[in-house]
């Protein structure tokens, strides 16, 4: 284990440079001793650490250790461990080792990776924040980034199940947490689920981090699915990652208007499976599930009989599934200001409709018509 | 002519017998002379009039020929004319005869079907209109069933563009209108279009030509689109009739919580492309376009060639896509009050910009956004 700490602590050893030692020369302790000729001779580059900087390595692997050894829910799980995840274990230079918080029996479960737009709408908060929890009630282990948006409401969703699991895989080392504002929510999954960190105790966020940590969520998952994205985003990135891996990619449609739907339409038409429901995912991916796990929702159910009202039905209808503000959704039901008003605020507080900002409202639940 | 129509009041005879007889008698007039056993060796059974039965056959063809001559801008046009649009002519057993109202030169361009739900929501029967607009501007007629909903829709769109064509294929005889309500817009799309009648003069709307109408709209089309549908919906036949055609199918996506969504996304599902924009169609249908037809609008065109204007685009674009005050609209545009707010009123005007409550502004076109 210190040998292979002390990889990860030689300065500038990324995951495809320590594949290339280790593929060279069999074992960390064997590319410990080899010099920076044979380093590079092994297309390495770099070189092992000397005089001080041996100093400096060392205290880092002192304070991994203190680390695992602080805790019996830390563990450092490396390449070589039977442990290690086999599905990651396919990509090209896999993670030399991960640093985990929580439950590792985690990684043996079938994961569906959910990712998508730190600035996710309400609709698509609450989109992944179901198809998380039905997901997880069906028996895979939901992945993700731990982000703002659609990451934290995938989490959120898994864990609010019955049985639900699910796995963050962090940007930091594994004593960090960012964003700093998901510091309950990460200690969440470390209880109920399992955090993976990339890097050693003490690394912060770093924007060069960010393209590895989406390798992994998708590396980790049979499938991923993405949940509003731009089409500029990380989140595209990782679904192609996916792709290239040969997973499955899952997207969720939306509002043609909507440019946090143009990711998801984009990979659509290059050939990402278009998923209403969990039950779309959890067809394709039967042949990993038991029959008992499987999901019987069509649709997400109404959140309150009470808002059957049919005046309410009235409003919803003529609503629709876009944003709409106060002004036109009064011309649209020929309502008085103060019915309408009324009316709005019953079903926000019943889930069925979300108040946007500038007064501007928007539907939450699945509508019922059928015809 | 007269032998045409006798074999079309023949009672009971449809298009698929209709189209048997022919090909075993070569000419309508051969058909007439022929008893009930020749027509049921050729497939046909049924039977020649006889009798009383021509007696009512022959008033028919009277009320046809009258309806024919009433008016330069009604037609009756025959399988066997050379104008007999050859799209429509490679479909097993096609309509035997097409009443006609208005400019038969649009059966000579290349037609796009826009279909969709009866029920749609404002923002479907805005999608449909800009997109029928789009379509039309770029040089595609867009045919549709003049029903409620988005067949109107796309009618209205493609009329209120510059040069914009639209046919309009009725499941009734060529001097009634169904519904009633579009009696208005009937006449529009005869004035500056066609109306395409598959039943002689006289004929109510009835249930059963339903099918056959929508088979003659996708099999008219090159492509066609579907702007919200339900699961069980007439406009998924048509687009699952366009598909077994041969012809393209397109489908716009929604929000997987609206039921009017569930068409289009199984249409996806089951190979249909996904559409954004009208030049998702342009370019898949490009063959077929002139080069100067071509649309080079990344989305929708603006409603008025006025706001084209550099000024009016560059506000909104400092205007994003959420309600935004005329104080910050001010800051952002570095304009005058009163030059941005005669820009805002003109836009709203357009359609393009709609003001809310407490004096602020949101856009309502599509963008041009494309990160």
């Amino acid at each position: 284990m210190r040998d292979w700490l002390r990889l990860l602590h030689t300065p500038g050893l990324g995951p495809r440079r320590v594949a290339r030692l280790l593929e060279a020369f069999g074992t960390p302790a064997a590319a410990l001793q080899a010099d920076a000729r044979a380093w590079a001779a092994a297309g390495a580059g770099g070189s092992p650490c000397e005089g001080g900087d041996v100093a400096v390595r060392e205290a880092g692997v002192d304070a991994d250790l203190e680390w695992l050894e602080s805790d019996p829910r830390h563990f450092i799980l490396t390449r070589d461990d039977p442990d290690y995840p086999p599905l990651l274990a396919q990509l090209p230079d896999p993670p030399p080792a991960l640093y985990l918080v929580g439950d590792p029996a985690m990684l043996r479960r079938p994961q569906i990776a959910i990712v998508g737009s730190r600035e996710a709408t309400p609709q698509g908060l609450r989109i992944a924040e179901r198809f998380a929890r039905s997901l997880a009630s069906a028996g895979l282990t939901v992945t993700s980034g731990l982000a703002r948006g659609i990451d934290a409401a995938a989490h959120r969703g898994a864990l609010s199940g019955p049985g639900g699991s699910t796995v963050a895989v962090v940007a930091t080392g594994p004593d960090r947490v960012y964003p700093s504002a998901h510091r309950r929510l990460a200690h969440r999954v470390a209880d109920q689920g399992l955090m993976v960190a990339l890097w050693p105790t003490g690394t912060a966020a770093r924007s060069g981090h960010f393209p590895q940590r989406n390798r992994v969520i998708s590396g980790l998952a049979l499938g991923t699915l993405v949940v509003e994205a731009a089409l500029r985003s990380g989140s595209l990135i990782t679904a192609r990652l996916a792709a290239e891996q040969g997973r499955s990619v899952y997207a969720v449609p939306g509002s043609i208007l909507s440019p946090l739907s143009r990711g998801c339409h984009r990979l659509i038409q290059e050939g990402a499976q278009l998923v209403e429901s969990p039950d779309d995912i959890l067809e394709d991916l039967a042949e990993w599930l038991g029959v008992g796990g499987r999901s019987s929702d069509p649709a997400p159910p109404p959140d309150d009989a009470a808002s059957l009202d049919p005046e309410h039905e009235r409003v919803l209808t003529l609503m629709g599934f876009d944003p709409v503000s106060l002004e036109e959704l009064l011309q649209r039901t020929g309502l008085t200001v103060e019915t309408l008003s009324s009316i709005l605020v019953l079903m926000e507080l019943n889930g069925r409709v979300a108040s946007l900002s500038h007064g501007r409202y928007q539907r939450l639940d699945a509508g019922t018509h059928t015809t």
